[in-house]
């Protein structure tokens, strides 16, 4: 009965916020301090509709970008008015006072990071004015992330973080009263399984959304399926993934003719009859003509209607006074028989009435990607869009998870320590801003992905200070830690420099990993020793002639230091490396091309004719592939075209042709053995190069791509791929990931719930890899695991193609209004793009095994921090926070500081239900135990966005077409310690520590 | 002492609209209601100033054109946003809003017609509030007008009354503290010096503007004369028509850079230091810096910015929470030195500090015409622009004093009678309008120019009734009355058609007038007679082949029947007409040019060979000059070209060449003499014709021009002018008069006060002419005089030349966004204007006494109706309002009911002091003996605008740079029944009657 000591039952009838204040000693969050009335938010404060008519709910709504064509700071203030009119401050200003002018008005807002800005700055007497129209429902929260999440290109680690940093801003500031009932995702450019496996998790509603294929949509007006029950996850029992979606009837735009926001020309309603242009019965004639015609693709008496648009209402009055107007006409019509009834609503209370009308509903299973609005129109080009900013916003996830786990395990030294004040909530911040639909999709003006990218430097460098704090404070060593950011392209001044120094590797993972450490050295022999001073294999190579291109030869250092380290779970490893007088020198790479290269584990098989790869064989399955790996790219559309003068974009991809261009039908190679890895360096032209990476104790094949600068003097938009053909018999199938957990089958020219007409067979064939794909047959699956989100496809039978990088010369109409020609200043003519792929052949059920902790391991990279000479005798070298690895099926997903005496901690089921014999069970953890350092004082379970307690998550029950509404199952559990994991299944858990 | 029984002193203590409200019965509008507090609006509300420090008064502000681009119900509501973005309803919902925000904050009003709009819509709750802001002097009225009228094109009695519609309005509403103190009149394209006298009798304590010419304004910087001392009247003893004149220091916008209205792009001030991109320091130098360079043009411790613009604060938050900011940070300076202080301003609380600063002022007695934003950018097209509508406006003015004086005349019967109801409010409102300064002006666009005159010929729809209710009840029949608006083109279906009908003609001014009617018909013979019965002569004459041409020969009458009526003063006298079945035919024209044509009065000479006029005798005078006219075209400059690509448009009139093209050496002509006319007849071209009329009883030639439609197949826009040339030796010198009154003298290439570089020799010395022009030498005047506001100037010695029409192919980059091509349904190639000017040759020192009262009976013609048939035997023929005509030098202004049992009553002296040997003395009116019908039971005197008691009315003092600070002069009458009128004075008056 710890918990029940730990959670008084009195205040748990209290909201969660209240809750969360009393554990850090500060008052309760009052209710309704200025009413004395209880709130009537959510549910209650919906407006009465008529149960015999047609009800119209119209919802005012603003689409706040949180960066796109402005920067999230400049779209705030409504700086740049000249790029794009847009001022978040005066749109949150203005509708406060236009809700204060009748209480009838309703106006929902979403997205966090704009609404926190503008609420630190308000006075204390707004504040309660805005809590009291919080809490009689007429400013309602939906959505509530910090940002309107990207669903093709993110990551659900940040997905989940960034949706806890603005759910647990409204819940601190407006309790329960400020949780969203409802996601809505209205602008993203389709839709992810698992966002809506998110969403049911952190206890939604509903859903609603705007965008889908254009024949989908078609379809499902004609069929009435525009609102349906998405099951969205294979693994969860029914209906924990479950969540109403809405198809949004327009986008999320007013109805033709009803736009009245500053930026619209709509005609006003003119009702004073002394005046000129009368029109009051004109208005109410059009808009009641929209409305039977929309009730018509809809199923039950009530349609909703999406009064708003990007960016408006920054001067609310003009909307609101024109619904007002067009409210009270249309109903004054009910007097002469008129059948339709509007009123202000909230998607939440549209919602409601859905679910009153207990209907059955369409059950979806699969996912709302590609995403095509037009035939030769489909959004799959962004998957890859802006391929570093991808890169550089999922390595900012893996620092923010050790910064967070380091302030956990550091304790309060971490945030203020020797090496001064740290935080992590600068980084939490722009990690939260960077999941933004046109943040890591790649679709924002130049600048404002410059924006993007400072932020998360910024971020960083406060998470610097902490993580020194902290690996201070569990070293016991305040020596100096220097981060070299650059070591992809082998920058590191001190290792270049030094000869002495020591390297920390923090491992965010809750097991422990072998990691192969490389260094830019300027010596020839080094010694490594491990943390028990013991030596350890290491290996010095030349560095790559694209490497030493990268760095434009400013003097760095030709040549690599390379050794494996062991690093303990959730801790850190410390070697020390030391430049040796007389070393041999490191061996030169060989001209030729190897027949083969292998380790105990996998072979790899090279044309000699070509260089390029020609098979792979795991020696321990004994399976073996054909394999050819080569690189091309499509010859991007100008929009002059027969078909549609839809060019290839930030979002859009369309080749001009279905044949790609082969860069080279061979590569200039040399080869590299050696005792920690065996390198074979294949340069296909002056802009494309790769090396082929086998560890020697790694069951995977590292291939390292670097592309650019994509030349463009021949006037032609480039979008490069590399192509992995094999011998496996794919049957037009392949897999793809769902934001980096369940797998989604695809087949080519198909989708699963209506018959496509294919008019695009390449960029309609294309969906999002965020972490991984694979094609498989009986025997063989190939897993592709990559460092980033990209976009790829399946075109041949026995072939994966994955995009790589993309210059275009033209904007793709989306607003955007640039095209993506990626330079900067260290890359005038290009940008010069690095990343890796990780391939694994195993047996189908066996592959889950290999490429779940493998893709994690890719997310959460240990961190490298480095000290220069000797370290005092007292520093602690190895520490793990754990008291043993966790158990191969489950990950540790957040470890987090939540408030002074408390943790939030989620653990995860990493794999799918049937996906491996061995890890696709129940296995349970128990909490106590886990940690080595934190003294557990109490656990309470929270939903999956830790803004409500997990048994207060009560949702609305759905009835699917095809059959009995499920019910959610209880699991018992033997103690409040033990927490049991089902496959796919995340826990979110606050933890109370000393 | 009548006046005191009648103005009971106590309640003169009340402000006006309350005095008015007893008057009628009403409750006194009751003061400060809500507060219990005494208003402190005006100059008490004004926030405190830094003796030591330079203060920046920031001026928020709107400027609400009555239509340009947008007509004044789109404007109003906000319709037709994709031609320009704007919405007046907005604005004031929105400024009222964030004036209560923050009781420092400061706004000013200027467009009553917009205002009042607002004001009806309004709840009993709003209007509250609003005059609470108002009696704070937080919203305060400026200029107060139904609209800001044009300064160049508009005659003083419809500036007037527009004034007084606009001021009655804010006075009746919000008493003491709706008067405006100050007149505003920021865009208007250069200023007339009768408009500020105007404003100095209406008792305007100071008058500010934006443009004036750059060459003035420059040299105005250098000496610090941007503030001056204007005396607008060489008649009126100063200071009455003194005015105060501040030129603003950016026109009406704000400066560089600190714009915040959501219609521009300036940077907010962001001033959140966790934010990106804080600017507060850069804000704060760039503004100090500014305030410094402008503090070195003007000539106290005190600036003004205007800190708005056309149709800002839409939005006025955005505008609001910035100045709050900025006004925050700068005065923030002060507590480290800063000698810059800012503060939320109105002109008025700017004025006092320049009152107060107690300095003198350079003393102007010019005007501000003609306007060069440039040197090859003078707007001196717009005097001519729309020649059509500056017509119809001037016309509309005659039609509504007529249906004044008749509401008046007639009794509460003339608004609800026989004819149903009628009212002069529809009429006088669309008149208040059409003075905007892109209405008369004719720089509006076509669809706007489209409404003025549809609102127009609504308010003579209104009046029509009421002038059928109030000649029914003056003549005791209620026969049914018709009006023909086209007699100007001989269209009248009914005297087409019939056989015998009557003619009512009612004469608007006080001294009888007799008037030659000409009515289209189709007999050849007809018999005239007048009220007694007697037959008058009359004449049946073809009509010209112009006129037939302009009416596009659809069956409308070939011949006119020409007779003169002489009509009472303020009254009507009735003709009867009986076609004769067995008269003569009518003469056929002579085809020859007759070498003279001649009166008891003039003599008119023509050239036989060219069929031009050739010479003028005044025959009672005996003098004669050699006179030529003829017309040309300058070709209107395309913008192509070395030194400017400024082309000619509605605002600019820019010639190609100073050479004007002529349209025909000679003239084809044809004369015609009868006993009421002789004309001869001129075809110039097919799209310019002329009639030279002679009447028998007048001294004044008539020249009736029509032009049109201008061809412009040739690809060139044409501005198609009249040309005098003289005998008279002009010396470089003309004259022309100022909004209808005073005359000004001009001379070429000259200014008064400054040395001119002249730039555009034809444009750079056209003037506006309302009403007439002159030229004189010591022994011979020729005064023309227009029949509406035109452009005009005196380019060669002798010489005076009329711009009559326009015809442009190219937008002059002003904002209207359309080449002045006037089409329409009925001219579809091109506009057709028909026009009169009258010559008159005096000596210079009788001129007046002739120009003075014709220009009089062009203004205000004579109105007439027709019956059809025979009248009824007792209906009375013959009537006059006056028990006689007043003495020649008085002329009788505004006759209007004011309340239902009060009146007002201006009477005007006609007469410059000098002009006129006869009639430039002081003349006294006995008011009580004035009218023939109406009992006067008292009298008070007010101001020229009605909104403030004569002697209540107190003016801020001034003393300019060359002489003492003027007293003002009281003058002492015999009697409140007795008013004296000096030279080109204006006296209002309110009657009591029965």
């Amino acid at each position: 009965m710890i918990r029940a000591s730990f959670l008084d039952m009195a205040a748990r009838c209290l909201h969660l916020a209240a809750l969360l204040s009393f554990f850090s000693g500060a008052l309760p969050f009052p209710l309704g301090p200025e009413t004395g009335k209880s709130p009537t938010c959510g549910y209650e404060s919906c407006h009465a509709t008529q149960p015999d008519m047609l009800n119209v709910h119209l919802v005012p709504h603003t689409h706040d970008d949180v960066g796109w064509l402005k920067t999230v700071d400049q779209y705030f203030y409504g700086d740049r008015n000249d790029i794009q009119h847009a001022g978040v401050q005066y749109i949150l200003d203005s509708v406060v006072d236009q809700l204060l002018k009748n209480p009838d008005r309703r106006f929902i807002y979403v997205e966090t990071a704009f609404f926190y800005r503008w609420w630190r700055q308000q006075s204390s007497s707004m504040k309660q004015t805005v809590k009291q129209l919080v809490e009689e429902g007429r400013l309602e929260f939906v959505n509530g992330g910090w940002c309107m999440s990207d669903e093709a290109t993110t990551h659900y680690s940040s997905v989940i973080d960034q949706m806890t940093l603005g759910l647990r801003f409204l819940n601190e500031t407006f309790g329960l009263c400020g949780r969203p009932r409802v996601a809505w995702h209205i602008d993203p450019f389709g839709h992810a399984r698992e966002h809506a496996s998110m969403f049911a998790q952190m206890g939604y509603d509903g859903f609603f959304f705007g965008r889908l294929d254009y024949q989908d949509r078609s379809l499902r007006m004609a069929t009435k399926e525009q609102e349906l029950l998405w099951r969205a996850s294979e693994s969860l029992t029914p209906p924990m993934a479950d969540l109403f979606t809405g198809i949004l009837p327009n986008g999320y735009n007013p109805p033709t003719g009803f736009c009245w926001d500053q930026s619209c020309d709509d005609p006003p309603i003119r009702d004073d009859p002394e005046l000129e242009d009368y029109n009051v019965d004109d208005v109410v004639n059009r808009f009641v003509a929209i409305a039977n015609s929309q009730s018509m693709v809809y199923k039950t008496n009530h349609i909703i209607m999406t009064m708003g648009s990007d960016f408006q209402y920054e001067n609310a009055n003009l909307w609101y006074k024109n619904l007002d107007k067009l409210i009270r006409y249309v109903n004054a019509e009910q007097a002469d028989g008129g059948k339709v009834n509007v009123l202000y609503s909230t998607p939440s209370c549209y919602l409601q009435e859905l679910h009153r009308a207990n209907r059955t509903w369409a059950l979806k299973t699969d996912d709302f990607f590609p995403y095509a609005d037009a035939p030769h129109d489909f959004w799959t080009g962004y998957f890859t869009s802006r391929p570093a900013l991808k890169r550089y916003e999922r390595i900012s996830n893996s620092n923010l998870q050790t910064c967070n786990q380091l302030e956990v395990l550091g304790g309060p030294d971490s945030r203020k320590g020797p090496f001064g004040e740290g935080d992590s909530q600068t980084l939490k911040e722009a990690m939260a801003v960077a999941q933004h639909h046109d943040a890591v999709s790649g679709t924002e003006k130049q600048h404002v992905a410059n924006d993007y990218a400072r932020r998360l430097a910024n971020g960083w460098q406060r998470c610097q200070v902490l993580v020194s704090n902290s690996l201070a404070a569990l070293s016991g060593s305040t020596a100096e830690r220097i981060y070299c950011d650059n070591l992809n392209i082998s920058v590191c001044p001190l290792t270049e420099a030094s000869k002495k120094f020591s390297v920390n590797v923090y491992n965010p993972l809750a097991r422990p990993v072998s990691y192969p450490v490389r260094l830019p050295v300027n010596g020839s022999s080094y010694e490594v020793k491990d943390a028990n001073g013991k030596p350890v294999d290491c290996q010095v190579l030349p560095v790559s002639s694209s490497t030493k291109e990268v760095r434009r030869s400013r003097g760095y250092a030709l040549r690599e230091l390379l050794f494996q380290v062991e690093a303990p779970p959730l801790g850190f490893t410390t070697s020390s490396v030391s430049l040796l007088k007389d070393g041999p020198p490191p061996a030169s790479p060989s001209p030729r091309t190897p027949t083969s290269i292998q380790n105990k584990f996998l072979r790899v098989t090279f044309d000699p004719d070509t260089g390029l790869l020609s098979g792979l064989s795991n020696l321990e399955t004994k399976q073996s592939i054909k394999l050819t790996q080569n690189f091309y790219w499509y010859n991007a559309s100008d929009g002059n075209n027969t078909h549609s003068n839809q060019p290839s974009g930030a979002y859009i991809f369309r080749p001009n042709s279905s044949t790609p261009f082969i860069i080279s039908s061979s590569a200039k190679t040399e080869s590299i053995q050696g005792v920690v890895v065996q390198e074979v360096r294949q340069v296909f032209s002056p802009w494309v190069s790769q090396v082929v990476r086998l560890y020697s104790d790694r069951r995977e094949l590292e291939l390292e791509w670097t592309v650019g600068p994509v030349p463009i003097g021949d006037d032609l938009g480039k979008e490069v791929i590399t192509r992995f053909d094999t011998s496996i018999k794919t049957s037009e199938y392949f897999y793809t990931d769902s934001n980096g957990r369940e797998m989604l089958r695809r087949r080519k020219d198909f989708r699963p719930s209506w018959t496509l007409r294919q008019s695009e067979p390449i960029a309609g064939n294309y969906y999002p890899i965020n972490s991984r794909a694979f094609i498989k047959d009986e025997e063989d699956q190939l897993t592709v695991v990559t460092d980033r989100s990209q976009g790829g496809g399946s075109i041949h039978n026995g072939s994966l193609e994955i995009m790589l990088h993309r210059r275009l010369l033209y904007d793709d109409v989306r607003g955007v209004a640039e095209p993506l020609n990626e330079t900067s200043d260290i890359f005038p003519e290009g940008l010069v793009v690095r990343g890796g792929i990780l391939l694994s052949l195993q047996p189908p059920p066996r592959a889950a095994d290999a490429h779940r902790p493998l893709a994690q391991q890719v997310v959460l990279q240990p961190l490298l921090s480095f000290t220069e000479g000797e370290l005092h005798p007292d520093t602690r070298l190895e520490f793990s926070g754990l008291q043993a690895a966790l158990p191969p099926a489950v990950h540790l997903l957040t470890l987090t500081q939540w408030d002074e005496d408390s943790l939030l901690l989620r653990l995860e089921h990493q794999f799918q239900t049937g996906e491996s014999k061995v890890n696709s069970e129940p296995v349970t953890v128990n909490l106590q135990k886990m940690f080595s350092t934190l003294k557990l004082l109490g656990v309470s379970e929270m939903n999956l966005s830790a803004n409500q307690w997990k048994d207060e998550m009560k949702r609305f029950d759905w009835t699917p077409q095809t059959g009995e509404k499920p019910l959610l199952k209880e699991f018992q559990e033997r103690s409040v310690w033990e927490a049991t994991l089902r496959p796919m299944e995340i826990r979110t858990f606050l933890l109370r520590v000393r």
